[in-house]
Formats: structure tokens, C-alpha cells, sequence
């Protein structure tokens, strides 16, 4: 950590400092410039408030130099984390094709669904149970029948299933899931990633809105502090000032976060950009970027939909996305 | 609701998309331009949803015309709403100045720092319990036991209380709490916002760091839509590409919710920039441009305050700010 | 145009605003809602400002229907506009890799990149002659003498140049320049976009840090609307709040422009990033979406580039990148 | 300057790194942590390219500790400058109050608006003649014209005038211009920073809609550095994911820049949101925050004003606003 002094700050106050940080077990190197003086701490700082440093008179300017997430970071974790769902594998190498409807309506159309996408490539199936919808009027999801559902899908068709949980008070219903979702308004729902961290099963964490990769990333530490090192991030778009999409897809979070940690990161296409024609292209470009994974939305009758109708394909639209992807990825092994 | 086909549709699609909009009893209203027919939809279309009408191929665009909240609409509510806390009274001419630690430490420091802002001119006592941090290795805040000492606080001194709730399993333990905060971070939290839908609490509703007027009132109808219709909004601060201060105060949200809506309206200075020094202006600003209330970190020894230092004020900096706030009101009520 | 009127507007009031959208040679469509009552405008809306209906106090919105762009607008010239450089093709599925160094710094740099960029399979030389800093006190580029250089290249190598302008009083200096380049932060300087709109020669347009698609589309508009319609546009990266990377690259306007516009659209992974280690997995993005080309800083000695050597590549990393750009662009095309 | 080295650096690399920095006359103060070695460095640090330290593959991160800005920075020139144009001071304690229509439209408009602004408190008129237009088609300005008219109403009622340039070519026509004013859409368009900078008149800067604070005083740096050091910096609202207002007012730009500049801060609140109703509210909010200035749009018939009559007041609304702001700078004084 790197504390930047004010000008002109009188000796025997920043003494007092010095003397202070070095009660914390730090060491101190101090560099006199020009015009600040800047200290150097060297040791556990973690543990030191920078809020706390930054609000005394004296202080100009505090910077970490380490990052504060330790369990998921690369840095001391260079290996890929490869997480195995059934006899699929996400990360080091390995890639997921999520595919299914963006919520659970019937048993007929949910057990379309997941053949379809299973002939066209996919190997894990999604579809929302529980939905968070901005408005209290709009349709919340069958929940526990949408699990159920899911559940008679996987059966049939043998594909391990992702569903979203909103409220760890549900936990209970989310047993056979085999990947917990984690949507983005509740990326820094801290109470539920504590709940999450104690569980023995993977989770995908969806980038919030208007969270920076960093912070993205100290909540999978939330989780893996508890104990549950099963995450797989994923980024969904993040909110810009640009209004002809829904979000922007940060594509670079696939790299970046590559470079940060050790987990696997999927790309969501579909909510990412909120328009049909957009899904391919995007899909292409997180295929060909790196990412460990997809996660699209897949409809046997976009017309009728109960949410999110406009990013949804049809079965035969993702097929021709596989299929692409597919190449790209060969393309990128050689 | 606006619904723009595209050029060049075919007749007979155009036909039956009117057809099944006046299925879903609305009238049509069909406007043929050059380029673009236009069709006006009239009726109750808040059941409409419109990213199914947009995901047709034949659609260019939807437009929604009328708000879809209802509850909070100034439109259907005219009369200010004004809340009630013992003796205090927030909205439609009635100014609250709430003031208090981040979190709550001890009974000695929060019994000391709500002594010290009720003399400055507090009337309301705010200080964390439960602690939403970035990293799962801060400190959490006392839970439990700080509601306790917040209620001693209350008693010694006579302010109404308000802390901020994470969980809707901790609600026995906010019984005897004035007003429930929820955070910026759970603002889109709907299961907990349906819960404070069934209680008779005011609830502060703090705008998410990237959630747009219309959603911070989204937010509100939830728990409207439950029963309680005692919302207060809090503007604190939204995030933008400027990294000077911690967040940017959307200033102009104050006048722009009290167009929208009838709730009231509290500014949270402290944590809309995270800098001491812009407390005071950003507090002065709020009050001059029609703020129902203003939110303030107070704490008795900022060196020491264990969370959020650096934006904490001293109980006489409070008092400073307490009383020019009040001859800006004064000067603007002649 | 859609004109909503606000509740309980008085009829006469509404019939004056009727009669006067008449005037000005519109058929108007009334249709009355139980809340509002909605204008349709058909006719040449173009000239009508929208902003002063909108200021009028008995309307609440006004809605753009058709986009105020024309000669960029795909919907009234739906084939790929192809731009020609000598022998080099760009759109239409022609694809151009143009790469070269930040600034020019010496004859010998720029012919050495210019020979291995070209041996690695780029067929355009860029290279910055004026250079806008955001600091008066850096290296401003070598100007006139740059362009000299540049052109000493073209004539060793055969490779068409582009290089930026900054000041129209500067063009008779870009006379043998193949295409002239638009910064990001001259992407709304108006009166320069006016002066290119009058040569014949290629411009690559490059969108603002904060600046919209429509924005964008509105500033090639200048350039056409003055008769000079070969226009590259440029996605390099646009303004948000994470901070991991320079700028985040909008990886979803390659397809949108394509949706909205018949001009090639060429990404710059250099510049949108700022970081050397994300320029490669950008670049097969930016192809594996359907980019038209892509820009590609290279520089033979990244420890002495004067400027932005935290993005340059190596000629040996550029190679490598191509290679790999025209795998993902062969495995899409079958 | 602190530059972060990767952990592992080896030995040699590290040194070769420190001895090329000491060759630029730099001190390097070396603290080795337990992950990170951290390189201070001592000396005149603008020369060196942070960009080209940080692309050497052995540095991990490379902070500023002072700032890149000097002319402007308050570090070293504490007290406040205090522009002077006719008898109107600006700064250090005095207020102006900058009122007048968007647009120059007739000789009988711009004397009237300049009379009724001036009976209410406004002691500089302001006017377009030369008009920034996202589209080609809108109304560009009476250009030459406008400035006449300027001239005239500054003859009849000794109002001193501003108005904006857009090129560099039309300074001869601003001889008699007492204030010019930078867009926001130029304020990076250096070159014509630069020819400002020759200049011996006040220059009002406008803050770019996605410029940081440090890049507005850069801005500012170019002109002064220049020889022009009369510079008043503008906030007029920034582009942010709110699609309510038309822009973000960020309030807090203005204790900000008083913090870190000398220079005198003026608030637009007429392009900061683009609602009328928005403009009373935001200009108390600048009043009482500390601005050392207000520029507002007046019409005198916002029904036919030819640009931006949605944020346009009467003058009669004007001279409620000129009132309450007076009010509560004087409530402040106390």
C-alpha cells in the first residue's frame, strides 16, 4: 500500500503516523519528493482501512498496490480451475454450450427445449424458475413447479441443469440443481453469497450492471471464503450510456478476467445486448476471445414467450450459433 | 404503448398483429407514414409485454407511453406524502436531517455521536448494524447487538432510529426499529422488497449505484404494491466513468422524482462522493434545490471510525452544516 | 414523430398545437388514449425540432420514429458500401488489416514496421503524424516531417497510408495520403467534418469516448451530406465506469452498424483496450463478429515507442495475430 | 511517480529497469514487499511516459502521485483568479450571472432578452452565433450575423458578451467578443486550445460530456500554458446511463475543481439536464455549492425559439431564478 502525504505536512504528525502503521506490523519506506512524501507499507495490509488512512488531514492520496481477492486469484493460483458437472467440464480448455429458455413455462415446452438444444450441440441446460423482473406486475416465474420441470427435462434428456436462485430461504428446492445461477442484481447480494459459500456445488456468478471486474471478483471471493471454490463467472453486458442495445457486452472482461483468476468465465450473449440479431455475432466473438462457455437463450416459440422474447432464438437459429462456434474454436485450436 | 413496424410489411402480417393486439382488448389506432406505419395502442396494455412485441420480425420498434408504476405516480397521487415518525414529520414541506456513525461500535459512541447531532439539529439517528462490504474480510458490522445499542441510543435521547436491513430473516430484530433502510446494493433485491411490502414501516429506498429514476420507482411499487405505501427515496450517488470522488451525485434527481412521484426525497451527501470536504456543498445543494431530508456521517472520532472514515464528519463540522442548511431552506421560503 | 399530450390537456390548446404541426405540411393521427392522447406525424418530420415541441408545457414526450440519418441509413441503401485504396478492398466481405506504429518517429522505424507488417500480412500502413494529447506537455508527433515519412514508406512498400488530421488548415499536407483518419475526440468537430465532406478520398471515422451509434451515424452524415460518401467507421472503444482497461470495446456496434448502416466497420482492439495482452483475443473478436477490418498498432521497439507502448505489439505478435484473424474469418466463410 | 514491479521479477531486469530511470535524473526509492517490489521515483516525473514504463512485461502497474496539470493547479498557486471583463469580476468571491438565448435569431430579439436579463440581475449576456448540431440539417447559427447582433445588444444595454467558437479560421470575427467559450464538444479539440492560448481574453471552458476533471484542467493547461491564464472552467452535465435528463449535472465538479484549481467555476444548468423545469433547482444547487457563477438559457418566446426552447426560461421565470439565487448566496455569506 502506498500512502501519498500532503505538502508541506508538519514532521511530527507524519511520525505519528509512521509510528502508528508500524504498530500494525507493517514496515514503512519513505520516500521524500519534491513536493509529497510518499510512504511505502510493506507486509499484511489487508487488514489496514484505506478509507480510514485517506480521511486524515495529512493524507493526500492512498493506492493498494496487491489486490485485496486472494482465493480466486491467479497470482497465487496459476493453474485453470475445471469445474465438472456430470461428464461436462467448464475451464482449462474445456467448453460449455448452456442453452435453454429464458423461463420454465410447461413440462412440454421445457422437454422440447432441452432435446432440441441437446441434438444442436448444448450440454447443460437453463430456464428460469424464480425471475427477477423490474416491475411487481410482470410474470415471477413458476418457482418451485419450474424447478420441477427442470428436473423431469434433465431426466429426460440427461442434461445437468442451471437454474437462478433469488433467496437463500429457497435453498432447499435447489438440491438436484446442478449449477446455482447468481443474476446480476443480486451479484452483491452478500447475505446470499455467504449461504452459497457453504454449499458443495457450482455456481455461476453473473457480473452486476455497473460492478467493475474487480468487484466481480470479491464476490466470488464471498462465496469461496465460505468454502465453496465451485464458481464460474460470467459477464452479461454491463450498463453504459449507449441506448441501442440493452447493456454493452464487455467483451475484454473474458481476457481480463483470465488474467486476474484462475476461474472459468462464460458469455452471455443474449442478455448481454437484448436483441435477437445480436446473439450470433456476440456469441462468435466470446467464442473466439477465450471464453470457457455460452449461455444462450433458446425458444420453441419466441412468439409466445413469456419474458424476454426479444434475445430468445429458435432451436434451429442456435444450431447454425453452435455450429459457428464450434468452428471458430477448432479454427483457434490449430 | 407505440408500436413502429418496419417498411415494407406484408399486409397480411401487419393485419394479424392488430388482430391479436385487439385480442388483448386494446384498440388500435394505425397512423400509415411514408416510411413506417405506426400503430397506437390504447387500453391497459401495462400487461403487454413489450420484448415479445419487439422480437417480432415485423416490429422496428416499441415505445411505451404511459409509466409502468402506479402506486408512487404523482400522476394518479398529486398530494405530497408525508411520513410520520414519532414526532417527525419528512415530505410536502417537512425536512428531516438525519445524522450518525456508519456503523454503530459501542453504546459509549453512539450514545455520545446522537447526544452531540440532536443539539446540532438531528432529528433523526442513523447507524449501521448489519454492514453490506466489498470484501467478505471487512469488518461486518455488530449486528444484533448494534440495533440494541442504537435502541439505547434512542431511548436515552428521544430520536427515531434508522438501519439498514440485508436479510428478510432478520426482520424480528428490526421490530422495534423507526425506519428500515434498504441499500443501494439490494435495491433490485425483490424478495426483500415483497416483504416490506407486508409491514406498516416507512422504508428508505436508496437508488442503486447504476439504476435509473424509473427503476428506483419500479423499486418502490414493489413494496407499494404489498401495502406499505410509506417509501421514502434516497438519492446517494451514481456511478459514472469520473473516479475524482467515489460516486457522482445525480443532483438533478431531486426535482425529477418529485415531478414522477408524490414520495419524498432524502440526499445522502456522504456517500454520494465519499469525500469529506464535499459533504457540506453536496448537503447544501441538496437543501437548495427542494430536498425533503438529508442523511449525514457523523462520527465522534473519525481516525478511529471503523468503516467510512474518510467521509465522516465531526459532530461540530454536523453542526456547521446543520445550520447553513437551514438558512438556505430559510432563504428560500420567504 | 409521436407527440404525447399530457393528461387532461384543455382541447383547445391541443387543437392550436394540431393545427400548427399542420402548417408545417404534416398529416397528423390522433389517437386518444384514457391518459394521454398521442400525435402521429407523417411527412418530413426532419425539419421539425423536436426539442421545441417538447419544451411546449402541454406535451410530456416526444418520440422520434424515423432516424433522423439518410445517406448513411441502410434502410434507403441496403448494399455494402465497398471503400477503394489502390488495390485494397474494405466491406462487402472485403477485410483490411491496417497496422503500423502510434507515431512516426523515423525513417528507418516506419519503413522497418511497414515491411514487416506487410510480410505479416497487413495491407494498409497507419502511422500518426499529428498526435492529440491530452497533455500539452508530450510529444506531439513529428507533424509535416511525418507525413513525409509515411509517404516514403508507401513508396517502398506499395502499402497505402492513413493517418489522422486534426486541423483542416493542415489538409494540403494529406494531398498523396491515402485515407485521412478522424480522432475520437474530433468525431464532433463539426466544422472539420465539413471540410472532408468536400475531397474524394476515404475518411475513417472513429466514434467519441461517448458517443452513441446514432451519434456516430450522424457525424458520417456530415461527411456524405457535403458529397464525399467513402467513410470507414471506426469502433475503438467507448467511456464507462470500469477501469480495468483503458476504455471498454463495444463489441456489439460491429453488427449494429451493420444493421443501421451500409458503411464498413473496422475495430481498433489497440486503442479500445490499452492493454498489449488484450489486443489478440480483441482482434479474433472484432473478426469473429463480422468486422471489415481491423487496426493494429505495431511497433518494432515497444521500449522506446514515444507514445501509447503499452498497446504496441511487435511485428512477430502482429504476425501471429493475423494469422490467427484470417483462420477465424476462413472458418466463418465456409 | 510509483512504479509496481510483477512478483518474480528477476534481479537483473529489475536493475537494468532502475538504473534507465535514474538516467533520466530521477531518485529511485526501492521497497521490496513480500509479493511486489515498489519503485518510488523522485525528480521531474512528467517527462517520463507512464505508458511506456507500463509496457515493459516486468511492471505490474504505474501510479501518478502528482498531478500532470501546473498552470492550473492550486498545489502551486493557492490563491483564486479573478477574471475581469468590463466591471464584472469573476472569482474568489464574486458571482456572475450569464444569461441569453441559445441561439442569435434578430436584432429585436437579442436586444430584448438582453434588456430583461439585465433588469433581473444578469450582469453578462450570453448568445449563439455560431451553433454546434449533432445533425447536418439543423439550424447552424447566424454566424457573422450573430455576432453583430451580439455587438448591438452589448451597445445598447453595456452587457458585456459571450459566445462560442467552433474554428480557429473565425477569431478575427470574436476581436470584440469579451468572453469565447469552448464547447464541450471541442474541449479536446487541442488545436484550437492551443490557438487560444495566443490569445489575452477570458476564456470560458465547457467540460466535455465524458471528461474526467483532470482532463477539463489538462484542457485548461493547454491554453494557459499557452500564455492565456484567464481561463473559467464550465460544468454543464455529463453522459451517464440516466436517459431522465438529457445529461448528469455533476454538482460536484464544482468544490472539486475549487479544490484542485485556482480557477473560477461557473454551472450551466440549462444544458446540464434539458428540462425547463430542472433549471430553477439546479441553479440553487450551483448557488449553493459554491459556484462562482451561473450561464443560463432566457428566451423571450421559448415557443419559436429555432434550437434547445425545451431548457429555455422566459425572462420573467429568469429574473424568479436570478432572485432565489441571490437569496441564497446571502444566506451563505452570513
Amino acid at each position: 500500500m502506498i500512502v501519498v502525504l500532503k505538502p508541506n505536512t508538519p514532521k511530527e504528525r507524519a511520525s505519528a503516523l509512521i509510528e502508528w502503521l508500524k504498530s500494525q506490523n507493517l514496515t514503512v519506506h519513505i520516500s521524500e519528493g519534491e513536493i509529497n512524501t510518499v510512504l511505502g507499507l510493506v507486509g499484511d495490509t489487508g487488514e489496514i482501512d484505506m478509507d480510514l488512512v485517506s480521511s486524515l488531514d495529512i493524507v493526500e492520496d492512498v493506492k493498494r498496490v496487491s489486490d485485496p481477492f486472494k482465493c480466486c486469484n491467479r497470482k497465487f493460483h496459476p493453474k485453470d480451475t475445471v469445474i465438472e458437472v456430470g461428464d461436462v467440464k467448464i475451464g482449462g480448455g474445456h467448453f460449455c454450450l448452456i442453452a435453454g429458455p429464458c423461463s420454465v413455462e410447461s413440462e412440454e415446452q421445457i422437454v422440447e427445449v432441452a432435446q432440441k438444444v441437446k441434438a444442436a450441440g448444448a450440454n447443460i441446460l437453463r430456464g428460469g424458475a424464480f425471475k427477477p423482473r423490474t416491475s411487481p406486475y410482470a410474470f415471477q416465474g413458476l418457482k418451485a413447479d419450474g424447478i420441477e420441470l427442470l428436473l423431469e427435462a434433465k431426466k429426460i434428456t440427461g442434461l445437468p441443469i442451471i437454474t437462478e436462485i433469488m433467496n437463500a430461504n429457497h435453498l432447499p428446492l435447489f438440491e438436484d440443481v446442478d449449477i446455482i445461477q447468481v443474476g446480476a442484481r443480486n451479484m452483491q447480494n452478500f447475505e446470499l453469497l455467504k449461504e452459497l459459500g457453504k454449499l458443495k456445488k457450482p455456481i455461476l456468478l453473473k457480473r452486476g450492471l455497473a460492478n467493475t471486474l474487480k468487484e466481480l471478483l470479491m464476490s466470488a471471493e464471498y462465496i469461496m471464503a465460505g468454502g465453496n471454490e465451485q464458481i464460474i463467472l460470467c459477464e452479461r453486458g454491463i450498463r453504459t450510456f449507449e441506448t441501442q442495445t440493452r447493456n454493452t457486452l464487455d467483451i475484454s472482461a473474458v481476457p481480463m478476467l483470465h488474467e486476474l483468476s484462475h476461474l472459468p468465465v462464460v458469455v452471455d450473449p443474449s442478455h448481454a445486448t437484448g436483441v435477437r440479431s445480436l446473439v450470433e455475432p456476440m456469441a462468435l466473438a466470446g467464442a473466439a476471445c477465450g471464453a470457457d462457455g455460452l449461455m444462450i437463450e433458446v425458444h420453441n416459440d419466441p412468439m409466445h414467450a413469456w419474458c424476454d422474447g426479444a434475445q430468445s432464438l429458435r432451436p434451429e437459429q442456435f444450431a447454425e450459433v453452435a455450429q459457428k462456434v464450434l468452428a471458430v474454436r477448432e479454427a483457434l485450436r490449430k
